[in-house]
């Protein structure tokens, strides 16, 4: 995995949210070695840190051929994520393909208790 | 009935919601015979255990050739999952095509009180 | 009026919302004899009893020639719909076709305080 | 049927396309006694009349409680406008809203080859 | 500008809401003189009284030359209606179309807090 | 397969086109006995005859529970249906829902050279 | 009415389209004296002279409060731009709201047959 | 940057909710030089100012050639606005265009937490 | 590249059109090493075979970590296709994702001028 | 303005379509030297070369503080492009936002009648 870059919070004293939407994402299913396909969204309300956007694109390209379950990589990519910018809310979202005529969607969320405001 | 697989919730720490679409559900009304279609949406919170998607295909695929009215089906998928995974909470919709005119939206859900968290 | 006929609910233990959709209403505006056309949506929380879906479409046949003002027809379909299936909950929705270059849409609901779950 | 009023062409010199398009249709099922509802476009070039808007409206809802087949009512209203207004072209389309899971759109033309022009 | 008329609301005891949307208003920027367009949505729950729809209509049509602030519209109307059929609760919503490549929205609500019911 | 009823073409003179569009065509895949899913949609310029709605329905859920190829059913379905009511022109389309992350449309027709007409 | 102002154009060696879309346009009926919306789209092909934006935009605004028919207003917008740049070809369509639940689009065309070239 | 003209909110006892959208966003990427793209959408509850759209319009134009991060510009338009106007809350949203196969939405809001209402 | 497999042509007397459309094709630009995403359609006019799908599938898979160029991605396809199925038409389109604000969509036919019909 | 750079088209014997769209063009009104906002669309069969993407995309944003009209912009970008690559055909699309209630779209075209194919 592409390490996950970050820059200060340009604005730590406002209460708001940064949102990136990535409909690019595929990943290899760890079953039957097929590709699979969907969108990733990335909503947070910053902490100290904002993570770099070409970081992210280049972290998200590194499952491209990597085996994963859609449960799998969704958390995993809330884990990575909240580990690299410590945020005060974060919520990422996968949309995947039909697959057997059903669709998917995971989300999953983190909150920061103590420090998670209003928004 | 197909029996409903599971496997262990990779992230039981998480809180996290799973949905599966599945928009090729058929059955046959028990009054004319005739088939039905409609949308089937699986939202939930794991607990312990996740549905495997193929066992939820091959199980859905069950009601096929069965006559079952739409108030019934939707409630009785709610049972067979919440019986088979054990989730903090579910919610099961059923959205059908037209007959008469009219067509119809039946949504159920459960709640386990005792665990269910803030997602 | 055709009469409504309705079955008992399959599942009552369950907390589950019905919604039927019928949008090819029509009856007739009492002042000026002409046509009005609209959708009716009629959703609920069934307590003991179900609609039955084939006098539901009869039952809203019976406006086809009667004339009768929006505001009117949305909460005589409520009231009788109340008296006949005893919800816990009901919404009645009509949502009606430009007139004079404005459309309407009228909201009526029920709820039985005593018996209203979450849902 | 109401009568179906028409005015002079204000522009007979212009090779110009009129079309209506009304939503509100409504007929009897000569077979079931049930409803129909779809949609009726005419459009036309017109000859030395044209047909006024309302009393199309009321010659329309002439068939609100006439028992009549798709196919013969989209001709029926061909030829009776045809009759009225003489169009050097004319095209009616009714589009129906679905009965047993399937929806019929039927389309028929008059062509005066004589007097028809490139529009 | 005309007069609203108004009628006794036929269901008083039931807790609804009437809302109307016309989408041909018309008004004149008082500082250009150029024309704006834009659309009236008004939502309410009726006390005693309901607005009568062409005496709407007609009071809309009544800004059509008139120049007036979009800010100063809403609430205008807002006030006008609030006066003429006493609502327990109303909300006037006008969303105009682009302007210098921007378009606005304004929307101003009434409460009467004494009589405000759930819905 | 259920006999496809006809009926005498009302308008034989006339120069139309009927399309019937059935969403709701399930079949089985001869190689996996997976269930597929897709829209027939059948265009035709009649000739002596029409084909009977109700007897259409039955005869397409025929194929409810046998194994045909997506290029085998549409043609199938054509050289039926030509063979039921001759028409001057008919043209069958298949669109069938994704498998494999990829999605299938199949056309095809048929034209009387002898009896065509412009439509 | 405005002045229909114009301006040399600036590729005249060049066979290309025009086209400006004015969803704001409204004008009164002769009949009801109520108020009529729609949109107009003027494309055309050039021929020596263009038509500037800002006095079309006046032209069309010229409409606001005169009597005129549907069928009579696109024609008369169609004679005078034809007069104002005498185009190779122009095309004129005026699409209108709702009026008893029918709505109408008429569409007028000009080719000056002589200077006409393929686009 | 150009200055934010204001005006008296001409209603300043009512509650209600001032929304402008603007998609005709640029400015300029800090690192790259290349253009960015988006709409920026100011949402509020006036205080005892309202913002002067066209001074709103020059001001945003003001980016136009200036080189500044998503999340930056979305809070200093804030800042500024709440600094002309004084609202009792405001809300900004930046929606901008894919860079990179991902696009991003920002969403910054002030509260005067002692003068809010419950718009 | 994964072989394309193929099978006798059901009805090669019937003109009819095989339509695949695979919206997640993914291969990688040659120039930056970057992944590019976009959809596969591929259209024609069967011969004596027609193209199995699963082996099309793992074709376009066998794209997924070459570099190749969009105008030549497109030909090369269509190449192939020919060589694999003899068609009497075919057309390839592959519509690309935005990269640098800009989306791409290249389009390729091949038409068996001998063999060719009216379809 | 920046170069178009080409390069040599990969299958000069194929009759094929490129189209690159380009949603993000803003140039200037030489008029009143505010910002204009538009969609470029190119298609072209090329000739001996194709056009470079990133050369393409830096000359496009050339003419981002250039004063020009609509009209002129969408041939002049033809008139460069032809002049760049030589293509068999091209057409060139400009579709603006609206200004004054109006939006405008522009499409020129050119054929190099000796080479042009049927494509």
């Amino acid at each position: 995995m592409a390490e996950l870059e970050t820059f200060d919070n340009p604005h730590p004293d406002h209460d708001y949210v940064i949102k990136h939407i990535a409909p690019e994402f595929t990943s290899v299913c760890p079953k039957t070695g097929q590709p699979d396909f969907g969108t990733i969204e990335i909503e947070y309300v910053a902490g100290p840190l904002c993570v770099e956007l070409k970081s992210l694109k280049f972290y998200l390209q590194g499952f491209r051929n990597e085996g994963v379950f859609y449960e799998d990589v969704v958390n995993r990519i809330l884990n990575d994520l909240v580990a690299a910018v410590s945020p005060r809310k974060m919520k990422v979202t996968g949309s995947f393909t039909p697959r057997g005529g059903m669709h998917s969607v995971i989300t999953s969320q983190y909150v920061d208790t103590g420090r998670a405001r209003l928004t």
